[in-house]
């Protein structure tokens, strides 16, 4: 019999269940191959499965626990927390559970040390858990009800999403990023845009980024409301995974004849750098159409957004023989000690220091207003992040504006929003 | 007529008031070199100063603000008193506004600056103000309204304290440094055996120090209630300062008749590596001398006290080549940006990252329970701050041992308060 035509979304679901068509609509419950929780929920997630009488995990080697929003432990609150996760995890012998010098930012964390594979299920409590959507994987944030639910039934449910289809063609221009591309794109179709729908991403030009940006990209699926941001697998999928995954890949692409209910087409060719103004991610224009300049007192570069090598090193392109604006604190976050060490040992961090940089360790800190970079009352930061909603860096008066890292690392030396063609580069 | 003999505290004060002589317990009044806050005490001071009807500093050259407690801003709070203190700056043209990628821990800061020259008096609105008795300056703790006073007058008053003269002799033993001899003395004293009085370091075994450890050494007189922590200049003083100060140094001299409350003498040779026990500075003990293993769930290497770089170099001989213990977090922190830089440009970084060390920017943070790495309940530290109070790095069930990096670090490494030599080192 020959299989009904399915989208990406449809299909990852339709394998993991064993059946040749799922229907946007239905209910499914599916098995999952990671869990993630993290130090602000996964204590949450911790109570809620204790309120149960089972004591015992589904699979303590698919439960992962990494500590990163509030660590370095910035409080009393915070340190309680993750000897919490980690007092969970020595008593269900969780393998996966990661604090201190290991540890690095869950949604970097985790692809780099192979635990997400094309065509996995994975559900985080975490919103952006759907950047392993880059890497093939049916993955999504949930509630930490939820995440204690498969802890112990190993399965979720999901109401099978619609799926829109983006295509990008055309040649990126010069500093733009997949960062852009999707701020562009949330900018078309607004912050509900996607509304429950799975955002297939295509076209030669998402063949054409790097994985570092693909990341990006499918990370704010969510800020379209999207419930996966799914790419397919291709070479330089796996050529990231190799040496990394600890099973086979199983690569599944759209059917052509696959039924979406919008396919939207964007010429990259077109797409200047962006900033998402505040206080939506949406709120995006490109960066030479604003109209005065915007003086900022802070630029963030980092996150499970933009804190990877690839983006670390656009940043030293232009941080590289400047000095931060004496107004701007620009705080540097490699996203993983590896991501650190590779900084390192290829020259970027001693450019940033030479800059005048702060550099921190791996922490989720400023992006969600945690630690590490608060706003005061007034203050505008460029941030690599994703949500610039009213307050969510610090002060509910100060401002989040939302951009690739070459416009954050060439603001944070112009001392206003910018980008690097106002340096010459 | 031939000077009465003084000590080098009362020279220090003599010197200053341009007179032949003065007694302990005499009040006089003295202008001052420098004055410091931070950005806990300098809003306090600032709103002291707000309260009088003066709107002019003394002199906007000899204020120092340095952010360095809660930075980078770790809540909404800090982010307020840092914009509070950059405000005052900008209004009264403060030269020594320090914040963002410049700034680094205040008593690091400063003299690496060469703000502080000996036969200054400097006072700061913070307790380790002290430090800088290492470089023979008169330099102590204040109130924030003492300080704000100073702000406005350039002068500010002090009882003349009684001297303690302590004499250390012999040779060290492997990994003892200053911090050692310190926190030795201090147990030998108590907390008080040095209130309100200056504690003079001296002897063959003072001269065989470095400017490291001198200043780690004058860091911690105040835990001994002392008023300063003073040691003469010397050549190797000169070799630090050389290139840094801005003016000529004025070397003082402790007269040979000078009249101590106390003399005490320290055979160095007999003094093993040490810690100091919770909750008091002075509960010291050889480590060698533990009855029982302690277990530590984190270490810290920084602060006003060990974060120089010849801390870090020695922590990086015990480090390299190892694994922090997994059970243990090991969060080292460059004091300064120029030890940062020197750190990774000497390949300590490196060394740090290999071994699953934190790397931290410059802060005071954990040592004051302030963020960085706060403890949880029940949770062991090993750090080479200055005060292991009740509560004083997080919950207040949680314990600090005191100690120098050559303890520290080796901890790190065993996972229980341990010595280089138990590594084989």
């Amino acid at each position: 019999m020959k299989k009904a035509p399915m989208t990406l979304a449809e299909k990852l679901l339709a394998e993991k269940l064993g059946v040749s068509k799922v229907e946007p609509g239905e209910l499914v419950e599916v098995p999952v191959d990671l869990t993630l929780a993290n130090d602000i929920t996964g204590p949450l997630a911790i109570k809620v499965f204790e309120s149960t009488c089972i004591n015992r995990v589904f699979d303590p080697e698919k439960i992962a626990l990494v500590m990163d929003h509030f660590t370095p432990n910035k409080d009393i609150k915070s340190a309680e927390q993750v000897r919490i996760c980690r007092e969970f995890a020595k008593k269900y012998g969780i393998k996966h559970y990661y604090e201190g010098g290991v540890c690095g930012i869950e949604h970097a964390l985790l692809p780099e040390l192979g635990l997400i594979a094309p065509g996995d299920i994975v559900i985080g409590a975490d919103s952006h858990t759907c950047t392993y959507g880059a890497l093939s994987a049916f993955a999504t944030g949930v509630g930490s009800t939820d995440l204690a639910g498969a802890w112990i039934t190993g399965k979720t449910w999901f109401k099978v999403p619609e799926s829109i289809k983006f295509v990008y063609y055309g040649k990126l221009k010069p500093w733009v990023t997949g960062k852009d591309l999707i701020l562009y794109t949330i900018g078309d179709i607004g912050v509900d845009g996607a509304l429950y729908k799975a955002m297939e991403f295509t076209g030669e030009a998402i063949k054409g980024l790097t994985m570092a940006e693909r990341l990006s990209m499918s990370n704010m699926a969510i800020e379209a409301g999207g419930k996966v941001g799914l790419m397919e697998a291709d070479d330089k999928t796996l050529k990231f995974l190799k040496g990394r995954l600890k099973k086979e890949p199983l690569i599944l692409k759209a059917d052509k004849k696959a039924k979406y209910s919008e396919i939207r087409e964007y010429d990259c060719s077109k797409i200047d750098l962006v900033v998402a103004l505040p206080h939506l991610p949406s709120n995006v224009k490109f960066v030479k159409d604003l109209s005065q300049k915007i003086y900022i007192d802070q630029v963030v570069i980092g996150s499970c957004t933009n804190g990877r090598y690839e983006d670390l090193e656009m940043a030293s392109k232009i941080l590289k023989g400047k000095k931060i604006n004496p107004n701007v604190r620009c705080i540097i976050i490699p996203a993983t000690p590896e991501i650190y060490k590779q900084a390192l040992r290829k020259g970027l961090l001693e450019i940033f220091l030479e800059a005048g940089a702060i550099i921190s360790p791996p922490t989720c800190g400023p992006c969600l207003g945690g630690h590490m970079g608060i706003l005061a009352k007034g203050e505008k930061a460029v941030a690599t992040t994703n949500r610039n909603f009213v307050g969510r860096m610090g002060h509910p008066e100060s401002e989040v504006y939302l951009a690739g890292p070459a416009v954050a690392a060439a603001s944070a030396i112009l001392g206003y929003i910018g980008t690097p063609e106002e340096l010459g580069l």
